[in-house]
């Protein structure tokens, strides 16, 4: 096929599929890539982190985006890269912890942990010890000590459920964890409470940490694929050490080749903004996330779960299989959570006041019948 | 920092590595890829592939691409998806082989195949029986014979060894296999061996073959990331299957979110060349990979490890190690086989007749003293 014709039929495919700014994609959590980091991305799209012979300049941008996190998360000394995604960091994190004591195989996960959880320790068949919530969703603290045992391998925390934004009370955690590892699946907050005034701690100033998942396609509005994974101490990836015969270096990453085109667009990203800039983009998403509960509150029918701890909400709704069907059909991409049965809203950069305005008056119109 | 400075920076950056077009880089398994693929990927880098019910246009795509890989591979049946690279692709293929046979821990895998085998089976806990090597470097096929046993999970070859391009004897292997798991890691062959005249058979016509690792971004010319993994068997990938509480949808992939410009991108790389471009970008390739053999044969102190069965040549060369630093001094990107003694080069499309004539120039000067 020519490349005009390629580019075209593609051009048309993509515009059947919404874009962000449609105002409608209110359960994802990404967001519109900046037209510069994609521009990053073009600039670097030729070559391979993996080759660091090759392409040292990709290094380098690596060791800078890591360096920063270190900045953000309150350790200067972590190593990490930067990983496809959030389950790879959980994969990665949960493959040291496992290389570290390899004789345990027990963890203890919150029930509100993301499948990607489920997905490692099924790849590595590591047996999940399931934590009940409390009353406020968040990890049972008192569930957790009465589980620890000497087969606990790791304790995993999540800050920013999938299902409704909690936080897991990862300090509590932390004074349970001197001798066991301790992981942070912070994929979705970690771009957001180093950002917020008040917010619980989840870096790594708290001295138990081992690892943390924070991903820059998530809250850090970098395009996919960009996750990370960071690691408290300096020798944990070089116990997933490989030296291939073949190349006269080692890796210490679970996948292979990586794309240096995505590492020069996290670094353009976290540098555009900065902290001040994920500041003002944490500020505007909590005042809306807070607009939209009041809203919520407002209306007979409809309920928040509960107070959000960041950008997620969810909401009950009367009758909420015909709601959620109605507001499919009326073009809004929404997701029900089957445990807590309710609907969920990402409140992303692209969720707008106007946004939500329409949500809440879609929602009110399907309530009274229309 | 504002978005010009970003952008300048980084081309800076990137302008102090060497480009595929330079002619020095010669042990990569990528190359430059093409401009509209890179296109392609920005039209839909704010897409991503696991949100099927946003981007129905992006499931579109990576079907077509599937579907593209059944007919060069010779089963229309097939299932499969876009990965980040082989290792993804080799890992969901042993993933797939211990869901179906639980009980069974212990793979096959010759001494040359790839480090993700080994990454896989160390995340996975399966163990390797080494399978040894003929005196072609392949795989051993009585060795094979004798090490299957009631204990065996899967049998693994390579279709174009990483140091020394070998393919291993598939269509042997597979008539071994009634009964047992048989994967094989093409991550760089399966964008030759299709497209090349009188090539081994290593496709899904063979019976046995349960999963083929093929990775667009290595002879496939896409950018990374970019690998497939394909399975006879459309029941296979549903054995790994996640349905999170609080998505409408479940995923059947080993990562989470993943790029739909990725998939765009080798949408638009295969569509472009199509079987007849492969097929020409093979046969360029496997003309200088003679070429480079033939001139090696005229030189003393050089010789090809053995004749390449594909786009990939070990070199032999006097006193190895002082010659390889003094290619690298001369700015050669070329790698060093500690297993094999050999100098690796990848006769990639960018490896083309000049770049071969300066690699032989310095290695005749090298070998002189000069």
């Amino acid at each position: 096929m020519e490349k005009d014709r390629i580019i075209k039929r593609l051009k048309d495919i993509r515009a059947k599929d919404p874009k962000f700014s449609d105002g409608r994609i209110i359960a994802s959590v990404s967001t519109e890539p900046f037209d510069f980091a994609v521009e990053a991305f073009k600039i670097f799209s030729d070559t391979n982190a993996l080759d660091v012979n090759i392409f040292p300049g990709v290094k380098q941008l690596e060791r800078e985006v890591i360096d920063w996190f270190g900045t953000i998360l309150k350790n200067q000394m972590i190593d990490g890269y930067i990983t496809t995604g959030g389950t790879e960091g959980n994969v990665a994190a949960l493959f040291v912890a496992k290389k570290l004591n390899p004789g345990r195989r027990e963890i203890l996960v919150p029930e509100s942990a993301h499948y990607s959880i489920k997905r490692a320790a099924d790849l590595m068949d590591l047996k999940i010890n399931w934590v009940k919530l409390d009353e406020n969703f968040r990890a049972d603290i008192g569930d957790i000590e009465s589980k620890i045992s000497e087969k606990t391998l790791a304790v995993v925390a999540t800050a920013g459920t999938s299902s409704l934004g909690v936080i897991d009370p990862v300090e509590e955690i932390n004074s349970l964890c001197d001798d066991i590892f301790f992981h942070v699946d912070a994929a979705f907050g970690g771009f957001v409470l180093p950002f917020m005034e008040n917010a619980p701690c989840i870096d790594f100033s708290l001295e138990n940490i081992d690892s943390i998942t924070i991903d820059p396609h998530k809250m850090g509005m970098n395009l996919i694929p960009a996750g990370a994974i960071l690691f408290r101490d300096k020798s944990y990836l070089k116990k997933i050490k490989i030296s291939p015969s073949y190349l006269s270096f080692s890796t210490n990453t679970v996948s292979g080749s990586r794309s240096g085109g995505a590492i020069a667009s996290v670094w353009a990203t976290i540098n555009y903004l900065g902290f001040d800039g994920y500041r003002r983009v944490v500020k505007e998403c909590m005042e809306n996330t807070r607009f939209l509960c009041r809203e919520i509150d407002k209306i007979e029918g409809l309920e928040v779960v509960k107070k959000p701890d960041i950008n997620v909400v969810g909401i009950r709704i009367r009758d909420m299989e015909t709601a959620y069907s109605r507001l499919v059909e009326r073009g809004w991409d929404i997701l029900a959570d089957s445990r807590s049965g309710s609907l969920r809203v990402v409140v992303m950069p692209h969720v707008t006041k106007p946004v939500i305005r329409n949500l809440i008056k879609d929602m009110k119109e399907i309530l009274a019948g229309d």
